[in-house]
This record gives structure tokens, C-alpha cells and sequence, in this order.
């Protein structure tokens, strides 16, 4: 029975996240997983289960997530990736597909990942809120100091210990996680972005990075702090969690 | 009584359009019109009537938007841009506010118009439809050639009647209307930009035009095809009439 690997792109605005969810006494709601899920099963005419490698939030959204599936229905991957989207709501797309081995894991298998966090700031008198790219863009209403950000992002990188940089009921066993890059850059004269990559990563760990850094540029932090910062292991003294809309999983690697 | 004018950009997605429009019977629909004179009510404190330079449909986008009110209110026009702006809906935004003489009209005193349409086309095999951009770009399933699109274009510049490049019942006087200027360029592997000016637009005028452009690029009509599809004065021979959400009115000029 061959298993597909599928890279999806969505546009997360009308979705209550990734994952499946039913609340008891009232309809599923309108989650990635469930609309992919059922454009899979009418593609593959079977009940399929699609798992995918990362739990994205309500609002959050991907370039490049990864999902798999087992199916006894045999296609070629380039007419799945059509026979699937042309079945998918215009908010979500497959972008390739492969045939994996039978073991592969997108949760376990994956090397890295990177997201990227976009943020529109005050960085000029004259300058607006985000309005056509208001749900892919946080607003921040400060003038940033990006190279200050910047600074700042490369002392998250390496192997390190990210409680404080974690909601506080995590759920997970080890808070360390390894950061292979994270660069700040602006985008025009409005713009920033904050990509980051690593190994793994903690509940909302990018939107609390990208507030920290906010705190930074905003000079409430200084750039060198984050060392303390991360042995402190204390959630009370690194930035908010940035809105969701901002934030966006670009890829997953799984090496090969 | 001073008069202001208002230089507003809205994302078109969730209205009925620019024009107030109240059905008998039912509640009034969502426009920018309605939004837009709640929020100046709000802030002038008074009752107060806004025109509009421009009618924009459904789904149509504007950057440069003008509209004007008389009110009894002084207010610098720096506050009243952030007086209204605070009371808008995140999809509408005033960018600028000035006095203008009480006999301003922005439909008669309107020198120039510019609007871009936006188009994803399949130039590629593995290009997509638009998903992030997907409700400010319209998508064509074609390849298209950008510079037979641009010479056609320009065969549209100068004074010309436009009767067949705007719907049959387009309720106006004369359909002689002059194109200033009218370019097709490539941005980036998958979008296309059509801008075009000039001193008015009749009825689904620019929408036509795009879609009388997308036809030549397909190589479904020529290049030089132009001058007899205006001489003809028929609506049968010319393009369909592209999707609003393409559309945006960039900026409108009243000289001086």
C-alpha cells in the first residue's frame, strides 16, 4: 500500500488551526486537516486518516506544510496533487506530492523547519496600519530598530534551553530545542521580517520570539539580554505572544 | 462651513461596493460609502452627506479613493484623517484630508484616473492560482504573452469611442472618453500588471479592457487588433468582462 506525502500551502485566516476538532453537541469546525482530509478522500474514493507535521494555530499559515497518508488507491503523485486541489476550497493547496516509504513520519522524521513572522511597524510618521496584507502582517505601532533585532536574534541561535520563549503549560518533556538560524530584516520601508529555523519548536515559541525581539527594537530590552533571558527560564520577562496572522511555517526538512 | 476632502483606501473583498445601497426591506448592505459617512459622523459629531469620486463594484479595491462632506466641524484635516481612520473597520482607511472650496466636486472636477488590474497567469507549468493575493489578483489559466499585450495597449491611448469596451447598458451620454496612458509589464514569473489612465472610465470599462488584452495574449486576437474592435463599436468582438477583485483604483487627479 503506497504512502503519499503531500506539501500544502493555506492561507490559515478561516481556519481554526491545523488540527481536527469536534466539540461535543455542535458541527466540526472548519480545520485544514478536515478540509485536506476529505479533498484526499474523495480523490482517493477511501477513508483516509492525513497526518501533518506540525499543529498550526487558528490564523497561523504555511507555504509549506507536510502531510502523509496511506492509500490502497494508486496514482501518479503529479495527478494527485491536481486531483486534490482541484477538490480543496480556494484557501488551501497542494503543492507536491511524493511517494514516501511506508514508515515516514513527517513528526518524527523532520530535520528542520522554518517560519517566517512578518511584521508591518511605525518606522515613518506617514505609515498605516497593514491594509491588503492586514492577515498576513502583524502591526506593531512602534518604530523598530531592526538591526538592534537583529543583534539580538543571533544569540537564540545554537542549542539552548527556550522556557522562557514557551507558553507556560507547554506539555512537553524538554524545553531545550536547537535554533540553526534567525536572521531580522527589513522589507521596504514598512516591512520586517524575522525568519527563523531550527530543530523543533515549542508551543507559540515564534510568536513569543518575535515579541521579544519587538522589545528589543521597541528598546525596552537591550540586544544582549537574551542569554539571561534564556537562563532565567522565566516567561514574565521576555516579550508577548505576537498575534497569529503574522506568522507563517515556510518549510519542513527532511534531508535526502 | 468648511468642506474636506478624504483620500481613502479600502480592500473591496467585503463590500457591496463603494455606493450606499439600502434594499426595501432588508437591512442597508455593507459598502464603503455607508462605513466611510458612519465613521465621519461619528467624528464630525453631526449629520453629514459623503460623495464619492468613484463607484467602484464589488470586490473592486481602491488605494486613491477621493470623497468629500461639507460639516459645520473644524478639525485640522491631520486629526480628522485620525479621527475617522480610528472609527473604521480594519478593510477601510483614510490616507489623507485637506480643505477644499465649498464647491469641490470630485466626480465633475476629476482631471485624471489611473487603476491597475492584477493577474496571476500560468506563464509556467507549475505556476498556481493566487492563494495569499488570491482576493487582489485575478487568475487566468493561460499562458500569456506580456508584450503583445503591451503593443495592443497602446493602440487604447488617445481619444477614442469606447463603446465596445463597456457593457451595453452603461446608462451614459456619450461613450468618447481619452486613455492616457495604458502599460502591460510582467512582475516577477507569475503576475501581470495592466495600469491605465485617463480621463474617465465608463462602465466595466478597465475590466473589459483587461479581459480584451487577455484574449491577444492567448493569441486569440492580434496585437493590432484594436483600432477596428473600437471603430466597430461592438461589445460581441472584445474581451469578457475580467473579475472585480483584480481591480484597483490607484489615485485620482484634480490637478493643482
Amino acid at each position: 500500500m503506497p504512502r503519499y506525502k503531500l506539501t500544502v500551502a493555506y492561507d490559515g485566516t478561516n481556519f481554526h488551526g491545523w488540527q481536527k476538532q469536534h466539540p461535543p453537541g455542535s458541527e466540526p469546525l472548519r480545520t485544514v486537516q478536515g478540509v485536506l482530509e476529505e479533498a484526499v478522500i474523495e480523490a482517493v474514493r477511501e477513508k483516509v486518516n492525513v497526518l501533518g507535521a506540525s499543529r498550526t494555530d487558528a490564523g497561523v499559515h504555511a507555504m509549506g506544510q507536510v502531510a502523509a497518508f496511506n492509500s490502497t488507491f494508486e496514482i501518479e503523485p503529479a495527478q494527485l496533487v491536481e486531483a486534490v486541489t482541484s477538490r480543496l476550497p480556494a484557501d488551501v493547496q497542494v503543492h507536491e506530492a511524493s511517494i514516501v516509504p511506508i514508515d515516514f513520519d513527517p513528526i518524527q522524521d523532520c530535520l528542520s523547519k522554518g517560519y517566517r513572522y512578518r511584521l508591518a511597524s511605525a518606522r515613518r510618521r506617514s505609515s498605516t496600519r497593514p491594509l491588503f496584507d492586514r492577515h498576513y502582517t502583524a502591526w506593531s505601532p512602534w518604530e523598530l530598530d531592526v538591526e538592534a533585532m537583529n543583534r539580538a536574534a543571533q544569540h537564540l541561535v545554537g542549542e539552548h534551553d527556550f522556557a522562557s520563549l514557551t507558553r507556560l503549560n507547554h506539555g512537553r518533556e524538554t524545553t531545550i530545542r536547537t535554533i540553526h538560524e534567525c536572521k531580522v530584516r527589513a522589507e521596504g520601508d514598512q516591512r520586517l521580517c524575522i525568519d527563523v529555523s531550527g530543530n523543533g519548536f515549542l508551543y507559540n515559541m515564534v510568536r513569543i520570539i518575535a515579541g521579544t525581539l519587538v522589545e528589543v527594537g521597541r528598546g525596552r530590552l537591550r540586544d544582549d539580554v537574551i542569554p539571561d533571558l534564556l537562563e532565567s527560564r522565566d516567561r514574565g520577562r521576555t516579550g508577548r505572544t505576537m498575534p497569529p496572522e503574522g506568522l507563517c511555517l515556510m518549510w519542513i526538512d527532511y534531508g535526502g
